[in-house]
């Protein structure tokens, strides 16, 4: 697998094998609704973030199978004497490849181009309820320092 | 005061009121640079915000004075079936009118601006050192599911 291991943005024919993804996760099956045909609404976002410079969804590929996906969103902000940050969202790797640096080769290519597009600092939000999440991304050197709240309108 | 608080989209005119806020804070006193002219990273900062139309910084103003500040990003995601979130970050108000209200109605502001735009979720970080913001967010109805991980790059 290693070596045919390609990172790219994605494309609407990965967006199928991306939703499956999502919702083959503890709290993603939840929320998401993989069907076929997809409905309309993750078309839509997947339109929305292509049209926007701003955000990329990025998959990594073996061969025709994506194993993983991250969106990264880069904004421009005035605080930090008008810093851009880049925030990582919604990674998953597939379940068949878990434990195999997948997720490690996606975070690193996230922080890369987050360097790239001249941002000071990346950030990421994960649930208190995701130990291992936690863990992993303390290993890649993130720190724990804020409080991630959200309110569901 | 409550009579002539206005709240509306930052003009370039606003952006000193708004760089000397977010220095006369704790952790923003380390941080920004507030000096005349402004350094050209802020104004820089405030025209990619101006030229995106999922970014909005949002002045409170009692008549020519700006007393309150916050940045509401919208962003398209893939997750929760394609919804769209708003993020907000760079709260401040001054500190001649903290206590009296302002940041409650900026954020209730931005919550009804983020219902405007169709997002199912409204989000925001904390510093883990700011127990009064923490209280605050709480207070409006914000539960700290998430924990907020950062790396300087």
């Amino acid at each position: 697998m290693e070596q045919k291991l390609e990172f790219r943005i994605a494309t609407e024919q990965d967006l199928g094998q991306i939703v499956a993804m999502l919702a083959d996760d503890i709290l993603g099956s939840k929320r998401e609704r993989y069907e076929q045909p997809l409905p309309e609404s993750y078309l839509k976002a997947f339109q929305a973030i292509k049209d926007d410079p701003n955000n990329e969804l990025v998959v990594a590929v073996d061969g025709n199978k994506v194993i993983g996906v991250q969106q990264i969103t880069f904004t421009p902000y005035i605080t930090h004497q008008g810093g851009w940050r880049a925030t990582i969202e919604g990674v998953r790797t597939s379940s068949s490849v878990r434990s195999k640096g997948v997720g490690t080769k996606l975070i690193k290519w996230a922080i890369q181009r987050a360097k790239e597009r001249g941002c000071h600092l990346i950030q990421l939000t994960t649930d208190k309820k995701r130990d291992d999440a936690l863990r992993f991304y303390k290993h890649l050197g993130f720190q724990a320092t804020h409080e991630g709240l959200k309110m569901k309108l």
